[in-house]
């Protein structure tokens, strides 16, 4: 085992959406399949170190340099907290840890950090306990501490099963085409946010129980994750946006339809949405897609080759100075070296 | 029969919404049963005088003062021809008509004329050709102008029968109680709109065809109407409340799934939504419940008792100067004196 394990990920965009939970939403068990790429780790990433801390009386976990209260309601934290002491236990290992993880997300965007970090985690225990788990099992325990974390413990293109067992054991994502299969492009638009935000884990729980219209989605989106799964392969961008754009518009119908309702597109959101229908029909076929997640910023799909005329068609839309990240799609997890560890002497006497 | 009859109807608010049509749309039959209140004839009304006028060489209708052209390719006005020469056709008449409809609403307020306006029509010409036609009849025709409108042939608290006929002949609007029953107001936010409209003939015919969340829109709706009538008999306001609210925010999503998606709520039309939400928790229980028709503009619907407290809330979120219309329940379509003839000599000199 090495003294310190520092791994890298990404976070996902949806092009087919997770939302709603089957069972008691404990485990992230979703009412349909998802499918999504990862993005790029030049533009976005989390990095996370694991080292021993026997001098430690428990586990230390730092996110973005401040210490994680133990006693706390942070539902997402407690659960980091359990899988570490599983995966510990797994391994029959018993010294506490201490875990540093870093985002590069500009602050305040409104961009999730959770998929990322939670791979990079589970990527780097698994590394440091020397656990050997596959790819399947991973992306399992990656699900359990954030449901679309599951998509990003892989590159590439990729497909996050439903599955039927109450347990979640066939609930995992895989590659369906690596990295260099399409070079397609998520042209991020920051919207700001100035209202009240209701948290994705609130909003999965409140659409599934009070939205008479959530019934059919389930089947829909199945539908539409099979749909995209073929897009992709054929390499089909007017198959793939229309999808892409209809499954976003449906996703937050039934958020509309919550009671009381959720809102997480806004004026700009709005704007970006019909200016991207207007470029679409300017150019006879689909060059770009909008899709939206539980908030207002824009990831407009598009292909290398339109990726001048989509950020222009933002930057336009949004007015000047407007924040706009291109992220390719990126290659997945992946172990730094010892010198990018984030627990050096500095950290650590400052702690 | 008189030389001139004059007639004045009001619009009314969906408190459970016709979104959707059956068949091939040209009867305006509804997918669901709606049910509303009409409007007071003192805030917002539309009056319509008719005449002979054997001079002309067809009939002539003026729309705030302006002739309607013939060779057009608005649908409603087409259709307003067809009625007049159905029910002159029935009354064995046979001079052209002088038709002069002026509504007094806000102009550019974005408040539709159309249910106020065929009611207005259908009630004058009734009257003007001796038809002698029960409140059922005029119903059925003022639905076939614009589908609403025949709720605004009645006054107070209306429902509005989806029926079952393949020709229409059990799809009308019945009083459910009289304007005196219950003391309701609705309070109207007149919210600028600044994007690009789409029409709701157009909206009603692109959810049915392309929205899978709208499948099951009629059955709920359909229940959503039962309901608002036992909480209008009851004046149960916080029952009457929640359903208005929620069946709102459906038929919107059904919009938001509509492809491309149609976007009638904008920023403002969220924040007023989110007033009322506090305005209501504050309260323990619904003191207002917001509604949206084709549009931005807000009906804010509340009680006498609680009128002030709502037009304070609308005031605040929507800023110093803006214009808060309070219409109570109305007494439904009547005729006017000779006195109140738009057909005046001075009118007359100048068309």
């Amino acid at each position: 085992m090495s003294e310190t394990i520092t791994a890298m990920a990404s976070p996902n965009i949806a092009l087919v959406k997770y939302w709603g939970k089957r069972g008691d939403g404990s485990l992230n068990l979703p009412n349909n399949s998802s499918v999504s790429f990862t993005l790029s780790e030049n533009i976005l990433n989390t990095k996370t170190s694991v080292a021993v801390a026997p001098d430690l009386k428990e586990d230390a976990i730092y996110i973005n340099g401040e210490l994680q209260p133990k006693d706390q309601k942070n539902e997402k934290t407690t659960f980091i907290s359990k899988i570490i002491e599983e995966m510990r236990k797994n391994a029959g290992f018993s010294d506490n840890l201490l875990v540093v993880s870093n985002n590069s997300f500009p602050t305040g965007s409104g961009l999730a950090s959770s998929a990322s970090g939670a791979s990079a985690l589970v990527f780097a225990l698994n590394e440091f306990l020397g656990l050997k788990l596959d790819s399947k099992e991973l992306s399992i325990i990656a699900r359990r501490i954030s449901g679309s974390a599951c998509r990003s413990m892989a590159g590439g293109f990729v497909y996050w099963k439903k599955g039927e067992l109450d347990d979640g054991s066939d609930s995992y994502a895989e590659q369906i085409a690596p990295q260099s299969h399409w070079d397609v492009v998520d042209m991020i638009g920051i919207v700001n946010e100035s209202r009240k935000k209701v948290s994705s884990s609130q909003g999965h729980s409140a659409t599934t129980k009070t939205s008479v219209l959530y019934k059919s989605r389930p089947e829909y989106a199945e539908k539409n994750a099979d749909l995209v799964v073929d897009a992709v392969r054929n390499r089909n961008f007017a198959a793939l946006a229309e999808v892409v754009m209809r499954d976003s518009n449906n996703m937050h119908a039934t958020m509309l339809d919550t009671w009381p309702p959720i809102r997480y597109l806004n004026d700009m959101s709005w704007d970006i949405i019909e200016a991207v229908h207007d470029l679409n029909g300017k150019n006879g076929e689909s060059i770009a897609a909008y899709t939206f997640d539980a908030g207002p910023n824009a990831h407009v799909i598009t292909t290398a080759q339109h990726a001048n005329e989509v950020r222009e068609m933002l930057s336009e839309v949004m007015g000047e100075g407007s924040r706009i990240l291109e992220a390719p799609v990126g290659s997945g997890p992946k172990l730094l070296s010892e010198k990018d560890s984030l627990i050096t002497g500095e950290f650590l006497k400052n702690i």
